[in-house]
């Protein structure tokens, strides 16, 4: 007489959590880390990786690093050094954001939520898989993976990433982390990006931070203007101390 | 013998309109136009309607209105005269907005999308009928639906409203129209918000206005500043415009 085995469908929801981790097997084969990079519409996700990507890996002519930040790392020194890094672009459509990252000669792939998954809007684990053979994870050391401009539905779907850090421009206003909750907390750094524009808005800082510091206390911030380049070498250091980290940590 | 009727589920994938459809029923039998207004996260929909409720019946000291606007109707010189407004406040969680426009003795009912419906991040038809109940349409004459801030998915689901609406801040960037089309096309009105910032920010207008041409060439703009309240007595105006619409254009 046969036993039975029986198989409990467990889980059968996290359907996107088991291909986040077959994405995150295939990274760490390749030796690669992984940041899944999200903010609204216009933040300025893209203007901080041109800028981090042009100027990074320059050494700082003086003490350079963001006034206040409290990110870091031993490798905000020398910004992102020697890392090679890839972008992974996801938009609804156009490749835009794709054209201006390529200009600075860095491996790029376009993912497109619309033709193949119905304009959604924000990227998951089988959409990043679905774009992984067109990386060149052999020559990359970090992945940056540049999520749909949204607050809500990115935060819900892990890609198999190492780190997610978000942007949060000032001109936004600082009770975001109230309402956007999920998405604050999902991220271990919050980039608040131009800084430039404090002079001419009514955004208290000091009220945004008590925001997030509600809603996450274990977040790091740095204070960045992707437009002027303050506190820019500082966030390609968090990006460089991503690459090097030893374990994984999903 | 008996004839078969036949009944083919045309449509079964268009729930959402028919409950629109149903929603926009009982607005007219009230008598009550409605507003679906739509934006980025931070966009400033919520100050822009402080700003309008609180200036817009007030009659315009000189000849107010938008520089270089081209929306209108005969209603912009009035602002919103005496349209009585109520506001449907949709939000992923919390009543930040809601408390806001409520301390301008506005009726205020605020749709939360995260208790019941899993925190989504847009409003759909069923969401807003199921708040109905708690909307006094005896009492007003235009409804304004504030949206989830997001620049996906409210696009794609009508909620029974008359006219539809965004606000896009120029911190946001002018490459917006063509990252968001489905947004910018599904709107009559794009209210350019944030004009005070345009001194301190690398946004070309031009550049905006014709890639707001190129996605919806029938759309109609506003130039405001819900800050300093320049345009904001059009936008009131507009909303009035609204408000006196003979005939249904869903």
């Amino acid at each position: 007489m046969h036993r039975i085995r029986v198989s409990v469908a467990e889980g059968v929801l996290d359907a996107n959590d088991t291909i986040a981790a077959a994405n995150r097997a295939d990274f760490d084969r390749a030796g690669v880390r992984v940041v899944n990079l999200m903010s609204a519409p216009g933040a300025g996700k893209t203007s901080l990786l041109e800028r981090a990507l042009a100027d990074g890996s320059r050494r700082p002519q003086a003490a350079a690093s963001g006034r206040d930040s409290s990110a870091g790392g031993g490798a905000v020194e020398d910004g992102l050094g020697e890392v090679r890094v890839g972008v992974l672009e996801g938009d609804v459509q156009g490749s835009l954001d794709a054209e201006r990252i390529a200009s600075l000669h860095v491996p790029v792939t376009q993912l497109n939520t619309a033709p193949g998954f119905g304009g959604e809007c924000h990227l998951d684990a089988n959409m990043v898989r679905s774009a992984l053979p067109a990386v060149p994870l052999d020559e990359i050391d970090l992945l940056i993976i540049e999520n749909v401009g949204n607050l809500v539905c990115p935060a819900e779907f892990r890609v198999g990433e190492d780190a997610r850090a978000m942007v949060s421009s000032v001109a936004e206003g600082e009770d975001k982390p109230l309402k956007y909750p999920l998405m604050f907390r999902a991220c271990e750094l919050v980039v608040i990006n131009k800084i430039d524009l404090l002079p001419h808005l009514d955004f208290s800082l000091e009220q945004f931070l008590e925001n997030l510091d509600r809603v996450n206390p274990r977040a790091s911030h740095l204070l960045v203007s992707a437009r002027t380049g303050e506190g820019v070498h500082a966030f390609a250091g968090w990006l460089a101390s991503v690459a090097s980290r030893e374990t994984a940590a999903v």
